[in-house]
């Protein structure tokens, strides 16, 4: 199983794919790509939309995922965050669905407890355990791809988690 | 002056197509094509993106316009709608883009000043207004198809507005 994390945000944008192996004696995950859409301040609403379009996209195509997994949103911000942060999270699903890829949601919360055992983990934590579970030299820079790649392995342990539970019925 | 009125929301996306003819003689409003693009409710979100921005990018291509005008946000929704209604806005923003359309946005004070020439305009008087302006035999329908076509005019009116102060100077 192979899946694209995305982290949106209204000037960096992570993104990460993870896959899981099955050797038969074990499973592992592997860090297959990473990295952050930077947008230009001098750059127009939709110039920038267009960019992380254009960008996403092209990893879609180079990486093609099984599924794409995303942050469900975050409601403390304030309307006028939630509207921008809105407009980058409509162009990523967007980009899933032009490619025919499910899309799999997950709470903040949820994503922190299935990587870090703990849903109130800070950042730094985040990163910590992304580079353990990846078997990673270096934590993950910037904190939005960890941000990315922690999508992308909760969605992996939620749908080891849920085949399991179908196996023991 | 060809110009494609958006007006974005999470249930129905409005859209119509405003031509400014200028005779030598006189100066007309052709409204060369209105619709609404309404999203089904068992669709994912993701699929109601795709589908707001393969609808609106059909639009663009039959009608070529010149300039895509939106209405900028409204902050007093909350959070949470801000979100949805962003994300339909992103992907309106990505169609202008992708056909490398310039965007301007007024705000819908503007936009009701233009029409009606009075900012706190309820609906109907903008409906009324605009098929008065379009030279239509009925109130355009629905509301939002109208609202686009406001915004159209909106911004017809204020290149007008800015050219004649040009000559003026």
């Amino acid at each position: 199983m192979r899946v694209f994390g995305i982290d949106c945000g209204t000037e960096i944008t992570g993104f990460g794919v993870v896959e899981s192996q099955d050797t038969g004696r074990e499973r592992r995950l592997v860090m297959k790509a990473m990295g952050a859409i930077r947008l230009k301040k001098a750059h127009s609403t939709a110039e920038r939309l267009e960019q992380v379009f254009r960008e996403l996209s092209r990893e879609l195509e180079q990486w093609t995922p099984d599924t794409v997994a995303i942050e469900e949103v975050f409601y403390s911000v304030n309307p006028k965050s939630a509207l921008k942060l809105g407009q980058v999270r409509g162009v990523a699903l967007l980009a899933a669905a032009t490619h025919k890829l499910p899309v799999a949601e997950y709470a903040p919360l949820k994503i922190k407890s299935s990587v870090v055992g703990y849903g109130l983990a800070k950042k730094e934590q985040v990163q910590f355990m992304v580079a353990r579970l990846l078997e990673l030299s270096e934590v993950p820079e910037p904190p939005d791809a960890a941000d990315a790649l922690a999508i992308a392995i909760c969605h992996i342990h939620t749908a080891q988690t849920l085949a399991a539970q179908a196996v023991g019925r």
